[in-house]
């Protein structure tokens, strides 16, 4: 594989894929912050699948981020990035700056409400409207036909699609499952944040998440299963639990039994936030 | 000229618009809530001369009116709006349903900061974000290279542009002269609410407001002519008056002599609130 270019300007962007379009090809992009993963990169395979040429956006955006948040410390390793984009295929990173992005005077916010309510927005007030604003930017200035993300983010997933819909961007909005390891742990940029210790720890996440989906199904009342989950996240040694709660798959509005449904949870190790989620399915 | 094309699907809109663009044809789109005069007609024909061919949307937005607000009487004239028109040159009339642009659902937002501040935003403060998301929407519908929209509504417009800045659109915004009649009065679809007693009160809006940016221009202070200006048109048999203003002609930020700034007013009359503005020439 050659490396992909990489372009840092919106215009040498629209450049490059106006040429693509003259010769027929189409794109699809994946949003990133870089640190990339095998997660990402099974997003980029994705992308190849559906569409001729694939952009990957490399940019940590500070307005999804709070103030008491992990802006600063957050990875950033392009050479590394940009030698996984080239084993994966991937033919463009954009990697703009951030006064690319948001220069002086910039003013604009994209609020979506529907799938953005409460989980995430509990605990982070404004990052969906950090996610939407940039999101529908990286849309109008790539202008993809396909765009993939990853379910590891079930409800910012959730919320590009609204986004999307409601705005009405011609960009298919495709779902990828979540890569783990071995034992389960989802791929994530901040697992890097977590020693030895909380690794272990971290890995029993998924596993009573699962375990409290699958009592979900088999008819136990909602508040048990997710006050048990709870429970059991603090038994394995997180720290904290914002929150473990069941929702319809598509709207994210409250899960009933017998509907399609997704099992979402966040949690806390020391200093490092996870989020996970896994499928409840219906009986 | 042949009739426009009449269509109120997006699938159709678009379908209309990449046939052009195959064609090599350029696209300019005006927005409008229909009940079309001689200020919209010249706004058509300005899309002409920049592009080869021209989408007028005709679409009484709800999100931009408050509870308050005249959208029920708002006047609607489909059948008139198509011949003037078809007299005009536009080759396509976009004419959506509410529940086209805002199915069940619906839950975004845009908020633009900056030039929205103040001014309407204090009288009407949920009416830029109503104009943002539809104005967004209307862009990504039919993705115009250009969009055309009057200097009357001259908040609006630098919301547009600021709009299409930060989101990355790649529309060009043009701002036209506002159109008047031979007494100096704004061409606005309210002036239907307007008797013939209003009318000629109305009438001397523009006059006062031209009156006072001549002051200004020749350093008279600020709060001084603004206040001569709101006075005068009180004695001119305004009900009241929301605001007379000064700002800076691109920002909408506070302006100082010396440079280009723009006065704009509301003010009602009876039920109808009309708005004008006017250049405050740099010495």
């Amino acid at each position: 594989m050659s490396r992909p270019l990489v372009v840092d300007s919106v215009a040498a962007l629209r450049a490059q894929v106006r040429d693509w379009r003259r010769d027929g090809l189409n794109i699809a992009m994946v949003p990133t912050m870089g640190a990339l993963h095998d997660g990402h990169i099974s997003l980029v395979e994705i992308a190849l699948e559906k569409a001729d040429r694939c952009v990957v956006s490399i940019f940590v955006n500070p307005t999804q981020f709070a103030p008491s948040e992990d802006l600063d410390k957050y990875p950033r390793q392009l050479a590394r990035d940009l030698e996984r984009l080239r084993q994966a295929g991937a033919q463009l990173a954009f990697t703009p700056a951030v006064k690319q992005m948001y220069p002086a005077g910039f003013a604009t916010k994209i609020s979506v409400g529907g799938p953005a309510a409460g989980l995430e927005s509990d605990f982070r007030p404004t990052f969906f409207d950090g996610v939407a604003t940039v999101v529908a930017k990286l849309f109008l200035q790539a202008s993809p036909d396909f765009a993939v993300f990853g379910e590891k983010d079930y409800q910012q997933l959730c919320v590009v699609r609204q986004l999307c819909r409601d705005l009405d961007m011609p960009v298919e909005i495709i779902g990828a499952p979540t890569v783990r390891d071995a034992h389960g742990l989802a791929m994530s940029s901040r697992n890097a944040y977590l020693g030895d210790a909380e690794l272990e720890v971290a890995r029993q996440l998924n596993a009573i998440l699962r375990r409290a989906a699958v009592a979900l199904a088999a008819g136990t009342n909602e508040d048990s299963a997710t006050a048990e989950a709870s429970r059991a996240l603090v038994k394995a040694g997180f720290d904290k639990v914002d929150y473990v709660a069941a929702r319809e798959s598509l709207t994210l509005a409250p899960w009933r039994l017998g509907r399609d449904g997704r099992l979402l949870a966040a949690a806390w190790l020391g200093k490092t936030r996870l989020i996970d989620n896994v499928e409840v399915l219906s009986a």
